[in-house]
């Protein structure tokens, strides 16, 4: 519905996971990462049906598809759509466009979340975080029927970690120093990592909706099984969550210089 | 050092741990619950000794704990401690009592923690956190080389739960009601729970020190293999700490009306 005009068009690859796909068109214009990020969201948004309850996601893809909703139900062409934003500052966002809006315990079981990662792995393990939301994207996505994740190509990682930049753990303040140092100490296990404070604008500690701060893992290599290192990491008292999503995406959305690739999770998969 | 004066003697049992034990006197004193956890705590600071990093436990058994510590620093039976407070009460009162403070940020290795507790089972494990400082008792506890528990015979439980008391879970404001939900569905599998939210002596939502809400859960059944629930639970986002303290206690001190009792972990036990 969303995308006649749009310079949509579908590739493929030879990964293990369903792809839907159609041969790239025989011209191309070229287009920025933010142009990329808008058509993989408006694509998400194509599978969004009138009377469903959202997972509204956070950062600068999901607030494309945001837009796109709040777009689709102003023209009439959605109707009866409620919201449950990931964060404060999408809460605000959807505020702005007329979403209804509603929490989890109104609404525990959600249809559809669409949102953004920062790395997506072969198996569409997730990190996120890097904008600071994740425990409220994991409660909501986790909570979602359908998780659709979206992202530009240069997401796609090998294994997550990959891209050297940041697995965020949000931990509680107090003594966070001694929990980052724990958190190497796990780490070491598992091919070492850097571990910092994450930083706000302000100069000073950032800190989360939750009031929380996060700690910044730099990875040094595959930490092999997630699931264990998921949970060595969960372990540790002081931390609150952290920023991998393992097998909770649905549909991976790529937008990319040569077409948009989905990605499928197959059902009997992983 | 501290019990020459003390109506203290030592029992044994036929529990599979180890035991130090005298034989009982031939008259007795009938003690008071709260006399019961003084002579525990007395105990307890036996092993105290000068130039110790000290962690120092919260609730009314810890209390006494950290009022003898006090005593012997006046009296200068004990020099050069320094004190990790578990909670901001227990920091207000060791202050008061002029015991030298610092943190885990500092002290990342503490030689002796001594705490109460709220329910303890044949193998040394915990149910911690009626008092609600759970993840900062968890996170000192867990960095010391020792950790003494102090407790009176009432907490002695069969399996962690028996008390029909709570087994706290300490989750970030967020959806609390949604996290309660989550929380009762993990424990379908391991027989069933009840989960209410807990409330101050304000009527409000208790807050932690830690700017979160705490769940108690009443258990119906023995749950298994702890570690198993322990990781479901931890699993669940919105969820920060539980209660449960496992195989973190090195010696636990029992104050009962026939004595007190000694129980120590064997180091290859478990």
């Amino acid at each position: 519905m969303a995308l006649a005009h749009d310079p949509l068009f579908i590739t493929s690859d030879k990964s293990p996971i369903d792809i839907t796909s159609t041969p790239p068109p025989s011209s191309m214009m070229i287009l920025t990462q933010d142009e990329l990020k808008r058509i993989a969201a408006y694509k998400a948004v194509d599978f969004v049906k009138s009377g469903m309850v959202l997972g509204l996601g956070t950062g600068s893809t999901a607030k494309h598809a945001v837009d796109r909703i709040g777009e689709l139900l102003r023209r009439g062409e959605l109707e009866n759509i409620v919201g449950i934003p990931t964060s404060k500052k999408t809460q605000e966002q959807a505020l702005s466009l007329g979403i209804p809006l509603s929490d989890l315990d109104s609404h525990p079981v959600i249809d559809l979340s669409i949102d953004g990662a920062d790395e997506v792995d072969p198996r569409l393990n997730l990190v996120k975080g890097r904008g600071g939301s994740l425990l409220r994207e994991k409660m909501i996505e986790g909570a979602s029927k359908k998780f659709v994740v979206i992202v530009d190509e240069s997401k796609m990682v090998k294994h997550i970690g990959g891209s050297k930049l940041a697995l965020p753990v949000e931990v509680v303040p107090f003594c966070w120093e001694f929990t980052a140092e724990r958190l190497r100490g796990v780490m070491e296990g598992y091919g070492g990592c850097e571990a910092k404070l994450r930083f706000g604008e302000n100069g000073r500690a950032f800190v989360t909706d939750n009031g929380n701060y996060i700690v910044d893992m730099y990875l040094e290599k595959d930490m092999g099984d997630l699931r264990v290192v998921s949970d060595e990491i969960l372990r540790l008292p002081g931390v609150v969550e952290h920023g991998m999503f393992l097998d909770m995406a649905s549909t991976v959305i790529i937008a990319g210089e040569l077409g948009v690739k989905i990605k499928n999770k197959y059902s009997s998969c992983c």
